[in-house]
């Protein structure tokens, strides 16, 4: 089988759980990574020898602007140049910060017909599709540019389309805990204050684009924490029909990308789900999947309520293997494009333990 | 005309602001404070010679149990003990830690006749009623015994009873942000961490045992930060009639202890109300009222959202000065209860400034 | 007596305290502060109706710059502009923005023969003398410009300038566990990391500066929180002499700045400062004098090692007030110069309870 | 060649890493680990089918009053008692929470003549010798019963050991900046707030335990995070001689353990660290290696003042393996024994880098 050709510009904290995500795809071939500067995790890359996830080699490409020497102080060896890169790709997954991916269209993915996949930073208008892997794979499929939901947004669609497919849901409105920084951030943060948005949150204006038949709105409030963003969903059905807590607890449980947890099993707040895919000796820590408090499910009229947590550094990577698998035709639907991720990442088998 | 004669069983964080509170009513005297050890805030009652807000003498008693030797050793000057206390009042504020208080009224409230108003760490069972200033006054007028709702929902009930008066409410969804430690405190803390409650929350129970024809129920996760509380509200109105936000705005705008803020004017999170009310040159950087961001309030469908702040260690002095007035029948209707509060403690003046 | 008239620029965390500390010198007049916009801290004074600290009113005049229109709207009088409270003053504190305060000099404070005390911020260079109230405060008498050693600095400087009059210093070394932003800040902060400063770090440096005599160095770590700094010094005697903890304690203890406490008081850390300072009903919750822990303090061979807490809102305000004094020779030796601040500030007044 | 034979009493925080280093040993076999409750991270383990670091397969053991129904409603597979456990192994790792340790010992370890080392919470009375494997390997060599110092001591010995065999050293000063819980913890934290201990620090004592020649003093105080202590070391050499900046610097780049980096590099506090240790793709984002700041060396007098960090799940792993090869006579000098478990380990690659 020919491997579809893959490269990802920039290697921040999303750019390197791509390469990670693609090392893993069999059906993958990661060609290369792109960067500016000789970072932390460049440097930890080479200290390593430049492998990677799955022992896979990651051959490092420099962006235009970039310091040759500064590589070369640091023995850090380099590849070629982006355009060399692009060259050999079928398609970019482009996480570059913000406004620069639409300049890589513009001045090469265009020119040599790669195919791109933006992550959240970027304009709406820089891609064909607004893309999540569960709600609309299908818009996906051969599409030359898609643009990926943010974490956030990532993680809150896997739970509505997952009650909208099974009861039908007209309405939500959420509530935002967002963590301020990752771990090891020192460009921003936030000390003994709780931060307010101005309403409506962009999540609940993102997730009408992908699901337009949900109204949604909400509010976001930024926490001091690094560990996961937890959100309140409070989720009305289509012609007033009720919602039950049992029924919302069955969808759930059902999802390949939802982990259903408890209190009583030690699950207390997010920092609980980063020990926890720590102590699995999962790479970096991460987790792919969210998590879904069962203690946290309550009825409220005819509506449900429950609350997420989501691991902000990793949990797009799924969704983005999903969206090379729609654009390249890999796969031509959502249950063959989401099952081939799940299995190559190695998502949803926990769900047999229970 | 007689004042109330009022004393203060516990010089804690509440404790200390019901005697501040106490000692601003010029229709009350403060008879005395209770204690059982010299701690920090006594040490600095006596660095200030006894005198408190107001140019008040805080006369201290000392609870069963207490060193009066540890007092004698920092020259803590004592004034008796709290049954002689007990003796000298018509009404105690109890913010004893919680089970003492229901211990106090069974060894000397009931013997001397004293009412009592108790902090939520009671048992509900202790009082005759659950008491809400702006929610349910009347209930409390010459009650022997009533208890406070907790800091969070004595804010909510502010907003809630608010809409209901205006509108008509009959379902809330509510999403507690909460502080997990006061500025000071040592003995409790989280650090980079998110923490769950099972689901639903007691504020959302205590809510419907205030106001029984409200539906509520709701999700609380705990902070690592000091200033404040935030919660979501998402209210529905009776039969279906839609909320607007012009006259959620309106309603909210007239309630004396709720302070409509917005971001613009630099009211960006919970601890900007702690800057604000330190620059206000409040004692102890305490603020009466909650606020409410005017842009968080959106529509979601007919329901109305909205976002407040909670002042945790001041916003039930007031309605403990309503109970007060309830209990002892200085004012027979919430409106006089409510006014003669508001006045002595400087509430609603900043709504003239609009 | 003819009051010395003193202007505030700039009303940020410093100019507000710096403004209230001259209100309560009965031997000067607050003229009035200046500022740019109509930020909360300058709502919350029109929400008083510009009455600060004693009660004193504080006229506002507007920088260059600053939006008239902009204060209208929100109904903040204005007394004039920049230019004109700089004809009426005697001498400005200028806690502008760094660099602001050099450009002030040459535009204004040179052509009106205003004398000026800059705050941390500035350049050494624009003074004539690096001013510190205890420890050099002959040099400033007279002089047309000083700056004020920053908040480490002062509060570290007291404690060193104490033990060398006593005993003779000649060595210093510190490491400073720094505070990262002010509460209420949302312009700056740090989410569960400490970060390293390249060392030395500047408050040793500053330190030499003021007692050339002494040599200093040290290591700066910013921290998470917002209630004050600790700093842990080790000091080394002239001569190789001995210092022993009762002598440290001793002169500790004579000294009106410094306030020896303990763990067992209850005092357990900076947060336990500021919870103090609420406690005791001080505006902004704020404290003039640097805690020093008793039981902080051990020998280290013949040298002596202790940690201090630096209230860093509040703690150069008594050193600015003795600038002042020293600037317009209102008293002309350090020990009258002091008192005077002492005396009106209610300082050392806590020494008498012990 | 018969591989020595361990167990691994309590799947805490450091047992895990326990195991995992002993895992990594190929002349050790580890044959099972020992707990209580199902804990997170052994369901973690439970869901990754028992296999943990190195493919290893880590056998469960019961500790005495375990409840077996608890495992096995969870499907965890059980290996037996931790009797059992004691029958098998040459030498037992316990890192059982404070006191059990000692318990252990009496009941099981020497009726069954299982060598231990003991984690930092037993008493030193519980073991034979205290140990560090640079600082006192042969000390250890054919004990029964061995102490690990504690993760901030067994770091801080790194360097000071290091200086000593070097250039020879009297007396060290240190400040303790304390990460007051580890990521995830929710039974202990810290919010806001900076806390004191009473100096001495232990950490200074256990120094003077281990290094009797060496005078050591200091202070501890607790700071809101989770990724790493920093600790500042004032350190003073024999019979006054000065030490450089240089030479300090190079011995500490000789030591395998000891990692020097810059700020330019872009390790900016110590949470760089912890992010670097993840994107290298290290187990549990864990690092065996301690951090010393390049930029933080300065000269004091003839002192020498330096920071470091210590990652404190994973810095006393290696010399608890150094432990195992000292008491079970594996290798007889400090120099073979640290070698041996640094090559397993994969500890001092990184300095051929540079």
């Amino acid at each position: 089988m020919k491997k579809i050709k893959v490269g990802v510009a920039g290697y921040g904290t999303i750019g390197q759980r791509l390469a990670d995500g693609v090392a893993l795809q069999e059906d993958m071939e990661l060609v290369g990574i792109a960067d500016l500067a000789p970072t932390l995790s460049i440097q930890a890359l080479r200290e390593r020898d430049m492998v990677g996830a799955g022992g896979v080699k990651y051959d490092l490409y420099l962006v235009d602007g970039a310091d040759p020497l500064a590589f070369a102080k640091k023995d850090i060896p380099v590849a070629g140049s982006f355009e060399d890169l692009c060259k050999k790709v079928d398609i970019m997954l482009d996480s570059a910060p913000g406004g620069v991916g639409a300049k890589n269209k513009e001045n090469y993915y265009e020119k040599y017909g790669v195919k791109a996949v933006f992550q959240g930073g970027e304009q709406n208008s820089v891609a064909d599709v607004f893309f999540h892997g569960y709600a609309n794979y299908e818009k996906g499929v051969g599409a030359d540019y898609l643009k990926l939901t943010s974490c956030n947004t990532t993680g809150l669609i896997r739970t509505v389309d997952c009650l909208d497919r099974e009861i039908g849901i007209e309405k939500v409105a959420i509530t935002i805990i967002r963590r301020v920084a990752d771990p090891g951030d020192y460009h921003r943060g936030l000390t003994n204050a709780l931060q307010m948005d101005k309403a409506p949150t962009h999540q609940a204006v993102d997730l009408m684009t992908i699901m337009p038949h949900v109204d949604a709105t909400g509010i976001l409030v930024h926490t001091p924490v690094t560990h996961g963003h937890i959100i309140t969903v409070l989720a009305t059905a289509k012609d007033g029909r009720k919602i039950t807590k049992e029924e919302a607890l069955e969808a759930f449980r059902k999802h390949p990308r939802i982990r259903v947890v408890s209190l009583e099993e030690g699950f207390k707040g997010n920092a609980s789900f980063f020990k926890y895919a720590r102590d699995l000796g999962n790479r970096r820590g991460d987790m792919y999947e969210i998590g879904l408090w069962e203690d946290s499910i309550v009825e409220s009229g005819n509506d449900i309520m429950y609350a997420i947590n989501i691991p902000q550094e990793s949990v797009t990577i799924p969704e983005t293997m999903d969206a090379i698998r729609a654009a390249t035709k890999m796969q031509m639907t959502r249950e063959e494009g989401t099952a081939a991720t799940n299995q190559y990442l190695g998502i949803g088998k926990f769900k047999d333990l229970k």
